[in-house]
């Protein structure tokens, strides 16, 4: 009886071997490979590309899925058979040839990146890009006439099913409306502040051996992932092996560590999905926004909160005993954690100039996608929305300007909207999770596991088993509600 | 015109991929991957293995060898021709159940045995064993009854082509006759030598760092490799990207220096292989006893000579600054590294004493694939094997006997007589090294560029374009000849 959904699930697992090895090639070659052997991993890299491609819309796929009699499937089986045909659905619109010149172009951009980013080589940077811009445009153009959908609506649905740009439009207009006020408010508010700026040297030993204390404190699962170096942070691996990555700045210990919250934050969600589903598209994370609520509940709501400050401020004393301990007295780290600064840099950003950023590589990538505008629009594109949005330049300045993230740079336009999603959906998870559990109270009694079983059985175990509105439907009795974000913002910078 | 041929290279090439990404996935196995990941990452490689065999036997390729006309083709390429031919029929022989099978049990059996061995545990380990012993003997078997040699013969054959048991039985017995008087001789010389014994704490920061400048020194090339820890050292990766591992024991710096330069005497056999036929079997590194005599000639020739330990001294001497400086004085490291002592630990090993570990080990898993004995029987012939060759009792000590090695975890039998030949091979390249470069002089002057120019040249850019003795005439002016090992030996020794 339904041997065709067994068949299915069967080659969907093979696919996820493959994927796995990609996955932690792809980590190494961030992490730990050496510059020269770049061209033959990214060789390598493309071809298994290849041969995921062709496995992901073998054949015998389409047969298989008209084979399966979905009435005597359980309803888990169905949310599986579902998520596999929205994968093969992906994948089988591209032609093998596309796939294959994609993943060469986007290593070969991405890697020399790495090096061009810190000499500001923008010349040399869009050498490689225009490449990698013209086969996401292709890969666009194919996905938009599949699915109907607008060129840049197409690329999105690839991180945010179900999402628009329509939707997204609205959305990012609205906190448009209020949120450069509040942001004035506060920076208004905080210049009076007096508090203690991190000027000491704070090793990148020391920072790590912190950061490692703050991992166990959040259930990080070290018989299942590590903690690495790279020059952009991310969160790879397999769920059975996550492997979360930070880079260490001597000067200041600040991002760093929170940058290891929030990179848990991720890991957690992937070390908590179903092992049952294992190697099942159902069994992946939802999308990359709920991927992002995930990160952004470890670090805005929770890593932020001034009772997990309480207990952030002994370890720190204790893992930089050389330095001045005063600058990690909880009201100190407090007032740095709650810093409202606009700057250049989208990672280093504070949560009321974050979204500025997002709304910027929005505009940017979905003009880009659609054809609006070119490549070489994008620097001063860039410095002029800067200057609207923030108020700073970054005229002639690639490196902390266009040239920051490592997005675009392997061809994934349309993820940046996913983090001011993420955003919106952490602050709703949070306010559903204290009508249930005293928050503050178990993180002032530093017993930090109810609220890890709650994220656990609410979203982490529960995959791609429902839709994005469902599931966050599910988890917090309504749909995707802005208001709640609004809320813990005036709360925390003005409360 | 030879499209065969064409298409036969992108075959491999593409063969070659895959490779590639289990070689650097079996790396991360080894040196840093959490130990949960175990499951998940022997499932994946074991899928990865399945499709490589798929790939070495596809139907097509009997068809595009039969399609060549090799007359047309060049010297190089009709030695690219017969190697992979060559390596088409070590493949299409056993059946893809059986190779999954065997990656399976392999990868299991030697994960847990990096615990296991710490805990002496053979109850267990000989659990995983039993299934390994099994795979390999149905392995041993088919390829026997293809070849028509015995059944250790076709694995041997794997490593070594074209050396059979008998061969190896004939040079091991010879050996037997000269080696142990030799070395009674050379124990009784030592017996009244005084000499500082390391007896310190040696950091694992400052072995890094030492053995990081020794490999310069050797002239690694750290653009195209790295140096990480592991628990039994191996070189891996790719030619582009070599991985060579270490361990450091604190209390002694004596291994783990030494072990360095052995495997980068492996790694710089793989850097100089000719990059123009990379990705081809005939680009690959000649046989296993090719590739110990490249780590033999870096360590036992190179690293051990006098005037090599003249240049290691002052570095040492600056690394280990904390310790006391006159164990790093040149005589007493002369003095260490030529001390004889026969010990229960292969890799551990002096020179004189490591012929017998490999005999030992030859004749066990002779018999054990041949059936004459089985693993039960390991232990104990074990025991009585080194206290009839080296005078030592393994009894109940199963981590430092038939525990020690990594090889038979999973199943590569046939690999230990390797060594044992590339040590003879080792000597052979020195003698006629020596009637080319005044070898001595040239360490003495620091100028080690012409010594890996020279081996460069003979064997490394000659990769597999000729047979394993063909290489060697052409490197040497004659066959194998194993006087040169007996006469470096007495050389050092009692010289």
């Amino acid at each position: 009886m339904n041997h065709a959904f067994t068949e299915l699930e069967a080659h969907f697992k093979t696919i996820s071997h493959f994927k796995h090895l990609g996955s932690i090639c792809g980590w190494d070659q961030a992490a730990v490979m050496p510059s020269g052997g770049n061209t033959a991993r990214s060789e390598a890299m493309a071809e298994l590309s290849l041969h995921i491609h062709k496995l992901s819309c073998a054949d015998k796929l389409g047969d298989l899925f008209d084979a399966v009699d979905t009435s005597k499937l359980e309803t888990f089986e169905r949310a599986s058979f579902r998520e596999m045909k929205r994968s093969w659905n992906l994948s089988t619109v591209l032609p093998a040839d596309l796939v294959q010149a994609k993943s060469l172009a986007g290593s070969k951009c991405e890697h020399a990146w790495r090096t061009q980013r810190k000499h500001n080589d923008w010349e040399g940077f869009s050498k490689n890009f225009a490449e990698v811009v013209s086969l996401s445009r292709q890969e666009a153009q194919i996905r938009a006439e599949d699915s109907g959908l607008s060129a840049y609506d197409a690329m999105l649905d690839i991180y945010e099913p179900g999402v628009s740009s329509a939707q997204v439009e609205t959305t990012f207009n609205d906190l448009m409306t209020w949120l450069p006020q509040l942001r004035a408010e506060v920076v208004e508010k905080q210049r009076s502040q007096s508090y203690l700026v991190p000027s000491e040297r704070y090793s990148t030993a020391e920072q790590n051996a912190l950061g490692l204390e703050v991992m166990k404190l959040l259930e990080f699962d070290f018989e299942h992932g590590r903690l690495d170096i790279s020059s952009h942070p991310f969160c790879g691996g397999v769920p059975q092996d996550v492997r979360i990555t930070t880079r260490y700045d001597e000067d200041d210990f600040v991002q760093s560590l929170m940058g290891i919250v929030h990179e848990t934050g991720h890991a957690r969600y992937e070390q908590g999905l179903p092992q049952g589903l294992a190697g099942l598209p159902a069994g992946e994370a939802r999308s990359m926004g709920i991927h992002e609520s995930q990160s952004l509940f470890f670090e805005m709501q929770l890593g932020r909160s001034p009772e997990f400050i309480e207990l952030l401020s002994p370890l720190a004393i204790r893992h930089f005993s050389e330095n001045n301990p005063a600058i990690f007295e909880p009201q100190n780290l407090k007032t740095i954690y709650s810093r409202v600064n606009p700057g250049l840099i989208r990672v280093d950003a504070d949560e009321l100039s974050y979204p500025a950023h997002v709304v910027l590589r929005f505009e940017i990538e979905r003009d880009l996608i659609n054809g609006v505008i070119t490549y070489q629009d994008i620097p001063e594109l860039w410095d002029s929305k800067m200057q609207s949005y923030l108020g700073l330049s970054t005229a002639g300045n690639y490196r902390d300007g266009c040239m920051q993230d490592i997005h675009w740079t392997d061809g994934s336009f349309g993820y940046f909207p996913s983090y001011t999603l993420g955003a919106m959906y952490a602050a709703q998870f949070m306010a559903a999770m204290k009508r249930d559990l005293d928050v503050v109270e178990l993180i002032k009694a530093k017993d930090l596991s109810p609220i890890f079983t709650w994220l656990g059985s609410k979203i982490w175990s529960q995959a791609s088993l429902l839709g994005t509105n469902d599931l966050v439907l599910s988890a917090t009795g309504e749909a995707l509600n802005p208001s709640y974000f609004q809320e813990h913002l005036k709360q925390r910078y003005l409360g």
